[in-house]
């Protein structure tokens, strides 16, 4: 017998739902809340979690081991990361995504065969109670936390193109389906001559005011409110979408970059910044996981390459093109008008 | 503002069920056993798949960035693990272990919360469908593919333990609840002198006799049937039990480990084998996964530690324990009578 391959990978992807969906009940049971009050051991946790005593030390442990608990002299604590993020008294708290993954996407994503089968979403548009967006924008206090969730999903990102885009060269900058105003912020701090803010529904002002008002960049930075299909964009050098495109299918995108591109004066920018799949496509799962997630959320979305968008953007007139890493699985393509 | 931290592991935990969906819907599609034929592109592949236009290519590509497949010159094919393993015309597919994460565990893991919350299994028990043994031994097809997977899922660890235990000092040796018969076969292949088999359900024996056969070792290995909360052990000097303690709770893990002992020469030795979690309950997250495991699939079962292990062995009357590591997450503990 020659020496057989060795399954350890396989059965290690394949049971990989398992550590994921341990965070999303601690999330769920408000656990890592519960720990900003301060370190508790494994008993009183429980309690305080009305827990069943069979799982719970299990699920503590496998949390240390996951690296999203600390635990010292038998008392568990949040880590740094777990106690700002995941602590819903923080500012930052980002359980508004941990619960959309947790009974919104977990679920959806068990029927992907049937997505992949079909083309069509595997959301609450299966059951006709309305899209993604619907969902997502008829409850203020979900929506709050969810563009919240999204800011701390972008900060890596905004802190990367605050620095590596020429800011410079420019002085009034729109960031585009803008939500908490997490880029425009950013820019802002980062180039303290920028001026201009966000572009979102009406909805979100109140929440894009209160967190411009955290920086104190309310003189600086303001939201302009319309629909990015059917309002003119905001006046502006620069313009940028983030996590925007990728929800629709090629027709709307090219709207959205035309749109993008009649706004800008000649020599303006467009920044689009999302995970963008990588040209070869075989090495940003993160990317190509999320355009699956398209799949599963939206009627025609999908991810893309920086060969891609920068490509439609010369289509619709964009003059020349770049395309730069940001952070994490996330980079930037550049047009320039 | 200090600098905040930053919540990418967090996210990239909360969505890392995606990557593992992915693969299970690939098993559920027969994409590696069409890739098994030859390689395709991407179109061909589709087609043959039944697949919608839309998510076919991010699927693929999204195989290739997990690691699953390879794509050379457009064209897909299995990795030489993939090709092995999850291929269903091959005779080591693990396809059984993977269709029961896809069909059972992926739902049942969903109400994680529930059970961590109740001490209740989250599986078929709570419908009144009987609890997993029953759902495993009732269509001897399906036991097959999963016996099968389990020699897939053992084979790394088999064969550490075929090395690392000093089988030189011993003749006799039974695998007890041995399923298709791995480890025996890995222990007589790399130890001559070897004789014995494996205990198992009546219903494994042309399992577990066509596998041996694989290997020409029906001469030295048989299978014993028989129940081993109620039948006697078999005779031998090293009894073996591998992912059978942590189905039960604590009086019949004991019970199992005392009637072990019972069936002992003196001099003989028992060896445990599993996802032994670290004893300072921290690093193994594949163990303490598994534990959290057993709370959706049983009603008293757990994993445990290499101490909590050998702590029962001597309280059960074995003089010396010891504990190694085998391969992956899995340890051995020996107790010698």
């Amino acid at each position: 017998m020659s020496e057989a391959p060795d399954p350890s990978k396989i059965v290690q992807l394949g049971v990989g739902f398992w550590g994921p969906k341990v965070l999303l009940s601690a999330v769920e049971l408000g656990l890592f809340t519960e720990l900003g009050k301060g370190p508790l051991d494994a008993e009183t946790l429980r309690t305080r979690l009305r827990l069943h005593p069979r799982g719970a030390r299990d699920f503590f442990d496998a949390l240390v081991a996951l690296g999203m608990l600390e635990r010292r002299d038998g008392r568990y604590a949040n880590t740094p990361e777990t106690g700002h993020f995941l602590d819903a008294s923080k500012p930052d708290y980002i359980g508004g995504l941990i619960d959309m993954l947790n009974h919104r996407l977990y679920g959806f994503w068990g029927t992907l065969t049937e997505g992949l089968r079909t083309g069509e979403p595997q959301n609450e548009v299966k059951t006709g109670q309305g899209d993604i967006f619907d969902v997502l924008y008829s409850d203020p206090g979900r929506l709050k936390l969810f563009l919240q969730a999204m800011t701390g999903l972008t900060m890596g990102t905004a802190k990367a193109m605050a620095l590596k885009f020429p800011w410079k060269e420019h002085e009034r900058f729109f960031d585009v389906g803008c939500a908490q105003g997490c880029v425009p912020v950013q820019v802002a701090l980062a180039n303290p001559h920028i001026t201009g803010g966000g572009f979102d529904l009406p909805v979100v002002k109140p929440i894009f005011d209160e967190y411009v008002k955290r920086f104190e960049l309310q003189s600086r930075l303001k939201l302009s409110t319309g629909n990015f299909f059917e309002d003119p964009m905001p006046d502006a050098d620069v313009l940028s979408m983030g996590r925007i495109l990728h929800d629709w299918d090629l027709e709307k995108k090219m709207a959205l970059l035309a749109r993008a591109y009649a706004a800008l004066p000649k020599g303006g920018a467009l920044i689009v910044y999302e995970s963008l799949i990588d040209d070869d496509r075989r090495s940003n799962v993160a990317g190509l996981l999320m355009s699956l997630n398209m799949l599963i959320e939206t009627r025609g979305g999908f991810d893309y390459t920086g060969a891609d968008c920068t490509g439609w953007m010369k289509r619709v007139g964009f003059r020349s093109t770049s395309v730069e890493h940001l952070h994490g699985p996330d980079s930037m393509a550049i047009g320039i008008k």
